[in-house]
């Protein structure tokens, strides 16, 4: 993670807490390296072992309260106004910057939402709140998730340029795959040729290469999380793959559809052209009405009606997600209105913001057609980032 | 991470619930690969990422409830007698199984003492609290410090082998570093030859690797989690190494010390002599007092008395900690009664915990002596894990 881009990020929270009107973000984390607030990646940097404090204020200032042990550590780093290092206890030095910039407002990192804004942990919370009793803070301690989601969401000209490359890099990999897949390999075949293409480039997949990439092929697969099997691609098969990297700290997360023809077929079949139709146009329909402003229920709404009124059964799950340092990357989502999405699908939409949007169906005795896109919202509407798929690859 | 060690873990929880008399355990989660429960690695070895619930019960039935599309991931797995996916949300799911089994006492992962017990974030906290709203669950709740603290404490046989092997890996390594340390070699250099032998070995290191190693040469180095430097190592120089690898998913952690002798010298000047000897000889005196029963504090109170009473300042940070899955193990420490430290140093130690022992002190114009074994707390003392350096390494 370069250390501009976390300067920038702290820069832009000091924005956001001007423009949400909170007096101070405080982050509170200890053993990061077991128990890792994620945001900690995004403003910090580095590992944390004693309780330690990164505090932006609405006003500019900006400091962190350490351990003696990691105190230089993060002077080096030149990332906050102002580093104590404590040794017995953070609560003194916590209890007098608190006096000293008297926040009418405190956010800290909790969030039934959002798992990216969820970074403390109910026993630091105890901890804070043990620090804090007796005392005139908090006025009002509230979520961070707000700050955090704009944080994340916002992504800046450096971020962007990252996500674009990471994606270009993607692409290149489910290009080579298209020249690999051959009746008669398994999905663990192609995910281990994957796997070779991600360590030659010197790159990370973006989650565990257990299930990244994750490879399906013909009728009934595994479920949409589950990692590549020995099942065997076979002519009249549909084969997908679900893939991303991590690339300079950023992820990419892309799909896409091959069909593999049989003896007798110059093209696929009907039903599998009309699946890949139906899922290409569900990605085209949301592409077109996504802008700022707009909650992700309805963009999850327009993809899963127009599937369900081509015929098909729903997806199971939500039509797509933030990407970034993470490849779920939290805030809002184009997610359906269960319970399990919180308040996610009902959050605007904002420009900057990086979405997957990945349909799903499945095509009886053939296979299950996934496209995964990746877009940016702009001003106005969304610009793709990843060339969409507009055509089903064949395989012969 | 061994399913067979897991298998034993999941057990010897069951024992631990009957011990301590709490009906059941539940391990909350969502989006593992973000935010993680410390835990997790230790009872399902596996990502999650929807809300998923690992629940063991003191009768012995253990259930799993999880995300439709990590349902068969988790089957596979093997370990849970039930395991049952989900689609909208886990409330319904959930209060189903508390209803089946009407626990009178639930331990959620929550600890203001303990890092490893405390994998439950608040948001996902207050989103239990709202499911368990108007059920008659829970009767109570409490934190699952204890359990997990034996749990990880209380190391199986498979699990010690495996840490004695660490260890002797890392030994080898401190070894080959002994005939590399020369003078006009910086820091970076020996931290960089140790990365080598690691990378040789298919080996990881313990901790993040811009600190591990952690190499000191000479007077007033930098602090103790500081990385290494391009200060380079004089004739006259103590220098000192934290290291320790990651081994079968388990960790070690030691440090050595060595005297760089001047043209003059064949043996270490009698302040650098008198300072090894207080350290080698304070990790002895904390050795003979150590069992089950004692509490870490006292067993700090040994090496920290002894070591002012020899006229050296004390050390700032705990005299050792538990190590096993993770460098930082949690649960009871040999800690000082800071309150940085909560309730941890107050814990009784239990035979089976594997403990670091690691004072330090500043000889003046020198460097810092520092030793650190791991020991074995047995029924009725301790068990040296590593071979103790008993005589201070000369380089000549």
């Amino acid at each position: 993670m370069s250390l501009n881009i976390i300067k920038e990020k702290i820069q832009q929270a000091i924005e956001i807490l001007n423009e949400k009107n909170i007096d101070m973000w405080l982050t509170f984390v200890r053993e990061t390296k077991v128990s890792k607030d994620p945001i900690i990646d995004m403003i910090v940097g580095d590992h944390l072992t004693w309780q330690s404090a990164f505090i932006i204020n609405k006003d500019g200032d900006t400091a962190s309260l350490v351990g003696s042990i990691e105190e230089e550590n993060i002077k080096k780093l030149a990332l906050y106004g102002q580093v104590t290092g404590y040794i017995q206890s953070i609560r003194e030095p916590l209890l007098n910057y608190l006096e000293l910039k008297k926040p009418r407002t405190i956010a800290i990192n909790y969030s039934k939402n959002s798992v990216l804004a969820d970074g403390l942990t109910h026993g630091m919370y105890l901890i804070l709140c043990e620090y804090l009793k007796n005392t005139s803070f908090p006025k009002e301690v509230i979520s961070s998730e707000e700050i955090i989601s704009a944080l994340r969401g916002r992504k800046s000209k450096t971020e962007l340029a990252i996500m674009k490359e990471a994606i270009a890099e993607t692409l290149k990999i489910f290009d080579e795959v298209t020249s690999f897949i051959t009746p008669g390999k398994s999905e663990i075949e192609v995910a281990n040729f994957v796997l070779e293409k991600v360590k030659e480039r010197n790159l990370q997949t973006a989650w565990d290469s257990a299930t990244c990439p994750a490879v399906f092929t013909g009728p009934n697969p595994s479920s949409a999380h589950s990692g590549p099997t020995d099942r065997i691609i076979e002519k009249g098969h549909i084969v997908s793959m679900d893939f991303g990297i991590k690339y300079k700290g950023y992820c990419s997360d892309l799909q896409r559809c091959w069909y593999v023809l049989k003896d007798n077929e110059t093209q696929a079949p009907e039903p599998v052209q009309k699946g890949f139709e139906v899922i290409r146009d569900a990605i085209q329909k949301v592409a077109d009405a996504i802008k700022p402003g707009v909650m992700g229920v309805e963009m999850d709404d327009i993809a899963r009606n127009y599937i369900v009124q081509s015929g098909y059964p729903e997806y199971p799950h939500g039509l797509g997600h933030q990407v970034g340092r993470e490849v779920h990357d939290g805030g809002a989502g184009l997610f359906p209105r269960w319970e399990r999405y919180g308040q996610t699908p009902f959050m605007r939409l904002e420009a900057g913001q990086v979405f997957t949007i990945e349909p799903r169906l499945p095509v009886d005795g053939y296979g299950v057609v996934t496209i995964e896109e990746e877009v940016l919202i702009t001003e106005n509407g969304c610009e793709f980032l990843s060339t969409p798929q507009k055509e089903l690859i064949l395989i012969s």
